[in-house]
């Protein structure tokens, strides 16, 4: 569990962070970026939830009244300000931010705000300029705690297990969202609070990287590809495997020894130093050189922590450099349109000196 | 079901609603504007899908390479254009925009637009000016149409069906969580394809309004709040009873009868031409002349459709007048901390000339 202290020291270097980038007010929204500081999980609909942090004042917390009972404010880290029904809520937020700011602010909002909120603070606060949090949150987010690197940890355990059911579940002659409801509830009774998505994909369908899965009944040879995760405290697992029913078609079994090398020489590529994008390559290198270039048609991963997807983006272009504490998933594809799909995917976590990979899963097609 | 014919007569009333507000382009990210007005529902996630109805060229949607192939034009209703992972996003929507558009256009985007991409957006491209989109889709969405009308019915008979089951539950001795949780599983098993949300609220926890539900074990002569809803084939289910283990103490009887006295007078008074602000009124003066004014710290209501809480809001100050077709909650409570908590919701439609009440579920206290 992350407890005051580790709040209280993301405020102080938020704090820091704005006044080195000359960040006047911090507005944070429902998000993962307000939970990251001060720990609350606000409610993401239409009456606003705002973490304020101003050159004046203390930190305040801009709630709907109906929603105050809910908060916690860890002992005074932060202080309350409900706003009731009834109020307008742009004039609420534009009155707030200007209690908290000098003239003409730079104001930074969450990535995530909505923009129509935006737009309405904009109209109503014209002196002040909104750029977005990005730039102060996420230095801070993209390397893990101790605290946090622990609830990876479980998050990817809690999944693990989940796949580990995978041989006795019955796939053959269900649907895809059959089984994928089948999956869900596996998820929650591992410990997710939370299921964020189950992809089940079978047969040509597994060539839609994000395919919905439907009413397509598994038929014997299937590869299936299975891309699941959620929350367990908060934290994200994410996981994909492939499923082979009655066992694999020789195509699909050489390109998966493919696949799996490429994933496998690209985590071991994680250490500090290196770039995200050099990761990227590593992967599309290989799977290029054993003729599925035009096959692999997304990212080799994605950061991961309070949110699913979050930096650092291991994708060409992205010359961030790794540093212990940055996790993120390793997963690369190939994608052959009207026959099949697979992905191999687990969480990997920098290290002092090399890669920690969270997931414990075997890397074998999973021949059921 | 939502046809291809019902699409098109959307796409066609927003490019008059363009027109009459002198808006060139539409500009909607994932959400269900953009579902709405294409059937298509784009992942909310950190790569953009983006439905583009502009003055030059066919509604386009900008989707993500590996999502292109989850698209369904609906028989050409709409073109596709993949961008790829690498490519810079904010530089992918600019053009796409600028491709849509006369020179200094007016360009309205989702209400829900991530702020980051908005404020991305308007740094390179200076000449365009950025409005909110609810303007031209609130007033389609508003008034549902028979399909919809249906689809709310079916999720109102999905979720009264769980309620039914509410009795057979073992409240007594258990978590709120757990509780919750078999409640999810009932949702999920009476159709819903996704869970939005089940608060289970007991004694005291109930006057917190939008309760987490937590570790409390359910005591003896709990009054509980059970707040749930979901979506059923898209469209959104809402409900709120409550629960009393082994009967309610007479305090609580009493609020009840106050409280379901002003739910029903609200109902009673929708019909067309009345202001959603006059429903909020009767509810409000009755609960206060019973002496509860103090104790009902919200609105009276919410619309609801696609969206678990959408217009029209049925709150003081909103002077919209009702038409035949518009849905909404009607759910006043009593709040009192330290105490207990009451709330009674139905969903509603307007018909042509009064009210239809969507949930059958009777006004009872459910004594268990």
């Amino acid at each position: 569990m992350i407890g005051r202290d580790e709040y209280a020291g993301r405020m102080a270097r938020a704090a820091d962070a704005m006044a080195a980038r000359s960040i006047d007010c911090l507005a944070l929204s429902a998000g993962s970026d307000l939970t990251y500081l001060c720990g609350y999980e606000a409610m993401p609909l239409e009456r606003i939830t705002l973490l304020v942090i101003g050159s004046y004042g203390p930190p305040t917390l801009l709630v709907p009244e109906l929603e105050a009972p809910r908060v916690d404010t860890l002992d005074g880290l932060f202080e309350v300000r409900p706003w009731a029904d009834g109020e307008n809520m742009i004039k609420v937020v534009a009155s707030a931010l200007r209690r908290a700011c000098p003239p003409a602010p730079f104001i930074a909002v969450s990535e995530r705000m909505w923009a129509g909120v935006l737009l309405g603070v904009q109209d109503n606060y014209r002196h002040a300029r909104f750029v977005p949090a990005g730039r102060i949150m996420q230095p801070l987010r993209i390397r893990k705690s101790p605290a946090e690197l622990d609830a990876l940890r479980a998050a990817a355990a809690a999944v693990d297990s989940v796949v580990d059911t995978f041989k006795s579940i019955e796939w053959l002659g269900r649907t895809e969202a059959a089984i994928a409801a089948e999956i869900a509830s596996g998820l929650r009774a591992a410990g997710h609070e939370r299921v964020n998505f189950v992809i089940v994909a079978a047969g040509p369908n597994g060539a839609s990287p994000h395919h919905t899965p439907g009413e397509r009944v598994v038929q014997p040879r299937d590869a299936i590809v299975v891309d699941v995760g959620g929350t367990v405290d908060r934290y994200c697992s994410d996981i994909t495997r492939v499923v082979c029913v009655g066992g694999a078609d020789p195509v699909v079994g050489r390109a998966w020894e493919d696949l799996r090398g490429a994933q496998e020489a690209a985590t071991g590529e994680v250490q500090p130093g290196v770039t995200a994008a050099s990761i990227d390559r590593v992967a599309r290198e290989m799977l290029g050189a054993a003729g599925w270039g035009e096959n692999f048609v997304h990212r080799t991963g994605h950061g991961i922590g309070l949110d699913e997807h979050e930096d650092p983006y291991i994708v060409d272009g992205n010359d961030h450099v790794l540093e212990p504490g940055m996790c993120f998933s390793i997963e690369p594809g190939i994608y052959v349109p009207g026959s099949f799909g697979l992905r191999l995917e687990d969480i990997v976590a920098v290290t002092d000196d090399g890669v920690e990979v969270l997931n414990r899963v075997p890397h074998d097609l999973l021949v059921v």
